[in-house]
């Protein structure tokens, strides 16, 4: 890769990667491109040679956002030197201690996104969706996986299983978000694992 | 009440009702005290001879949301022709009926501006926090009256039942938002009622 070339990607993951951080924080409207320009001593124009538009960079943001999850899904859900039930426990439990370091601020983008955006923005709404599936479909196939081994129930379907985990999971960060504790997510743990899944 | 202070109070309660209705469908930041007091056609010097600033605005949104919910969670809940898990199952299909109507869209303030809101503005959370539990202690009332005579399960406390019901229904209407569709909702509604509340 020629410097040019080199330092050109390296301005719009820069981009990107500021974007990530703030919009976390911050959320979709409230993030202003001169905010992530003046972080970043980079002039406007520049921002919008790598980007159309708020919306057209929003999508990156998205998609650098899900590789990064989807590699600690793989991690954790994938890792066979545990069974599925135990890595189940283990993304939950990641993601528990992670929010109580971050005093439960922040929570995860593509949950923050779709309550704000999804009315808002039609493209935006569709990326998260297809987010959200891929995701869902990770989980079902770990479910599955500890259906088949028998430590899961199989009263219900993989799919029907991983709805209800992941669709309770984001209502359980979402409370830990505003009240301010972790109580949501130690309960959802405790009803999702003793009541629901192990069989 | 003299015609003064009754068209004082008549524009104090358009604002609210006017501000609840565009802040439901566009989050806090997206919306604009300009477009309601256009759309009301009233002037500027008004709004803030009745509100100190668009954060003291939105504390009364809330409240006037909060106060038609909290009526409407008496009205199903407390009824007494009902059992209390016959009143719950009541309450989601009353709320799907509306999501579907609305074609998925806007969703519960309340949720919306917890997850807009709560890293922004710490008066919000903390409003937005004592709904949540006010909610929360309402439901567990129900559920409590459905242990007392038998037919939901005793396993748990009803906060912790509560708490699952609450934060679980959350999480399905965020999906249904940003999915477009209530496949979520009925999956929810199919595990908790099935699952984790019928005794």
């Amino acid at each position: 890769m020629s410097s040019k070339v080199g330092a050109k990607h390296e301005t719009r993951s820069a981009l990107i990667e500021t974007g990530m951080d703030i919009m976390l924080v911050k959320g979709y409207t409230n993030t202003g491109i001169q905010e992530i320009l003046s972080v970043l001593g980079i002039p406007k124009g520049s921002f919008y040679h790598h980007f159309e538009s708020k919306e057209n960079f929003a999508i990156e943001i998205i998609r650098h956002y899900d590789q990064f999850q989807t590699a600690l899904l793989i991690e954790i859900l994938r890792d066979t030197s545990h069974t599925p039930l135990q890595r189940l426990k283990l993304y939950c439990e990641t993601y528990r201690t992670k929010l109580n370091a971050q005093e439960c601020k922040r929570g995860c983008l593509i949950g923050n996104l779709s309550q704000e955006m999804s009315d808002q923005s039609e493209i935006l709404r569709q990326e998260l969706s297809t987010v959200i599936r891929r995701w869902r479909d990770m989980f079902a196939q770990c479910i599955a996986e500890g259906q088949k081994n028998g430590e899961i129930k199989s009263n219900r379907s993989a799919d029907s299983l991983a709805e209800i985990f992941q669709s309770g999971w984001a209502g359980a960060v979402m409370r830990a978000k505003t009240l301010r504790d972790t109580e949501s997510i130690d309960n959802f743990m405790s009803v999702m694992f003793d009541d629901i899944l192990t069989a």
